[in-house]
């Protein structure tokens, strides 16, 4: 029997309504704060990726040659699109640009709770302005999408940090400029990797374990006040946290850089990003140079804090509750009326109610038992009354009848409050 | 500079705006119908694909080999990965399942007008159901989807065939068995076919072109007779058309098989499905056993007929226009003043308005003419005058002022109205 591939997913009804839920509320979100939604392909060169995104994300990459010879790559991460895509066309955008994005990425991980090969990220990205007000503006939205979901600063705790105060610590300890990222990758990997191993590491550096934990320990503020401040005023300080050990393991991050979890460490990083000031340029061969600051969010992770979360998950509960795959079941109690029935039907659905009926004959009994298992909340009867109809309320067993079309006029301008007024 | 693929396409805000309308009206649509949304992976095992859809398609896979040395594709179509589903887990669900989905797809086919190599797909299956009832209910859903953009039965014609006539027809001629799917694929060609090769083909069947035209001529409405009183009972009539030269290049499709296309013949088919009632016995293994009819719409074409109908393409841009990316521009009118702004941003954004606003100090002149190039409906003003700020409508200039918390207050609970009470 065919089997779908490990570390990938099928999305069956109740996935995709929560998938949904979660894409529809981080939507609403990114409106709010001005960003506009923006999308690339799912197969790229993979040179987009070698030189610019770096790290371990390479050892991951879905990658091949195509049948016209060229080597390409399914996307593992939206940032070197977006790149790409201004260097292609932002000089016809007014700056700074607000881009978020919503798609599927994939990387061929070892799996892991949390981690999949296929995986959807919601993505933002703040283009063509340097200022920590950007930065404000960014991590905000990345604050404000997980209030939205019902988290609250009980639940996750945003870690901020700066790649360039540890440039500046290095270049105080006189680490030469291309021994930089090296050291910086060592920084990402502290917490994974053993005590002797990093000192050992350090030592041809003349720097000690002990100088890291000093200069982590300062949580230097001084790059961060302007950002701060910002993020006071919107009423946001509670959700922030300095903390340096946060670098991120990509190369083209070059200033702040922050990663959210939740507050219990349950789970691993549930969105990160950062400035990326060159990229664009390198994109463009410096014919487009922009400084940028965005971030991702992975749908795994969030809906898995969700779900840990009560009022989280209450709220995502009730906003599915209020969307009923059907919300009225036309009964046919006489199949000689299954036309008058199907013209009711096709009037319903028209004016946009949630309409489900049998699609062959059975007892009306049955009927009405699948009424309820859809949960429809009203049930339309056709039978030998024609043209009268009967309707009645599922939830009070309640029953009316009218003529057909006064019931498809009421249907027709009350639309959802009827439901209820019935 | 780096270049997207041949093929491939980047959606910059104006493009997911029109995708985005697409995408939702479908969705209204297909859950009028009481179908569920569900998705799959992007990748799946290339036998998936190898034994099951056949034809040209083989040709156009994205296929490769896995860093764990399987042989997988780029999903070319959704019905195999929904097939494979329902024989997974279909038997937890009440049948007939109503499914729908919305999502990329990958061929390698050669560049032509209406066809890339990466295309979104709108698809639906109603499985567990072989009457011609359920094949009604496709049918007016494939309508339905096309009329909720706009488009008449004067734009657009259901083409409607039966591959169990051609069998039929061909069983008459003594055709055996094992040749059947040829003869089908030859009739599928028919059209893009040159006359003589098409009869050259036919002779060892002892088959003439003049018997295949005689039989596409006859119409044979017998097989339709309950499909079309099922539409008609709905009111379609007019959108559907016999037209026996459709016959799909699926190796899948065993009943009904239909194609959706523009009147005046300017585009390729909009939409196309049909019966495969053994493709999931096949993909089970036999465990599952389900009749099934599905159909696929592709977004470029789609796309394509939107724009050429003035009635759709005045539609959409009405529908596009409900929806502006800001509602609402704080003017920062004295740059002490800007936590005060920030505080009110917040609160507003909060309340679900869509708010912009300057991440810099520029002059107020400037703000407001990038509030209106953002077609802003709302300008709030926090100036010197703080705790008082004002509000101009900015289609009218109307200059109104008032203490913060009143203006706030009053925008956390009217909403969407507000805008045109003020």
């Amino acid at each position: 029997m065919m089997q779908i591939l490990p570390g990938f997913r099928d999305f069956y009804p109740a996935d995709v309504a929560k998938r949904n839920y979660i894409f529809s509320t981080f939507r609403r979100v990114a409106r709010s704060y001005g960003f506009l939604e923006v999308d690339g392909p799912f197969l790229e060169r993979a040179d987009l990726y070698r030189k610019k995104s770096g790290g371990e994300l390479m050892g991951q990459l879905y990658q091949f040659v195509d049948k016209g010879g060229r080597e390409v790559a399914m996307r593992p991460e939206m940032t070197p699109t977006i790149a790409r895509m201004v260097a292609e066309s932002g000089n016809g955008y007014r700056k700074p640009l607000k881009w978020f994005g919503i798609g599927s990425f994939f990387r061929h991980e070892r799996q892991q709770k949390g981690r999949l090969r296929e995986f959807v990220q919601l993505n933002c990205d703040l283009i063509g302005e340097a200022s920590p007000a950007a930065d404000a503006e960014l991590l905000a939205l990345v604050i404000d999408s997980l209030r939205a979901f019902g988290l609250t600063s009980q639940d996750f705790v945003l870690r901020l940090s700066d790649r360039n105060a540890w440039v500046r610590f290095f270049q105080q300890k006189a680490v030469v400029e291309n021994r930089m990222e090296e050291l910086l990758q060592l920084i990402d990997k502290i917490e994974r990797q053993s005590e002797q191993e990093t000192a050992e590491k350090l030592a041809p550096f003349d720097i000690t374990l002990q100088d890291i934990r000093d200069f982590i320990e300062r949580r230097d503020p001084a790059s961060f006040s302007d950002l701060l401040a910002e993020l006071s005023a919107r009423g946001l300080s509670e959700y922030v946290e300095i903390d340096l050990k946060i670098v991120r393991g990509l190369l083209y991050y070059t200033g702040m850089v922050f990663e959210v979890f939740d507050r219990q460490k349950r789970f691993r990083a549930v969105a990160g990003g950062g400035r990326y000031d060159r990229l664009i340029a390198t994109m463009s061969d410096g014919r487009v140079d922009l400084p940028a600051v965005g971030f991702g969010m992975g749908d795994v992770v969030l809906g898995e804090l969700i779900e840990a979360v009560p009022a989280a998950e209450k709220k995502m509960r009730d906003a599915l509750a209020a969307q009923p795959a059907c919300e009225i079941y036309v009964v046919i109690a006489d199949e000689t009326q299954r036309p008058q029935a199907l013209k009711i039907i096709q009037t319903l659905r028209q004016e946009r109610w949630n309409v489900d009926f049998s699609l062959t004959p059975i007892r009306v009994g049955k009927q009405f038992q699948i009424a309820e298992q859809l949960q429809a909340r009203l049930g339309v009867i056709v039978g030998s009354e024609w043209p009268q109809v009967k309707f009645k309320r599922l939830a009070t067993r309640e029953e009316f009848a009218c003529p057909h079309d006064v019931l498809a006029e009421r249907l027709k301008t009350e639309r959802a409050p009827l439901i209820f007024d019935f």
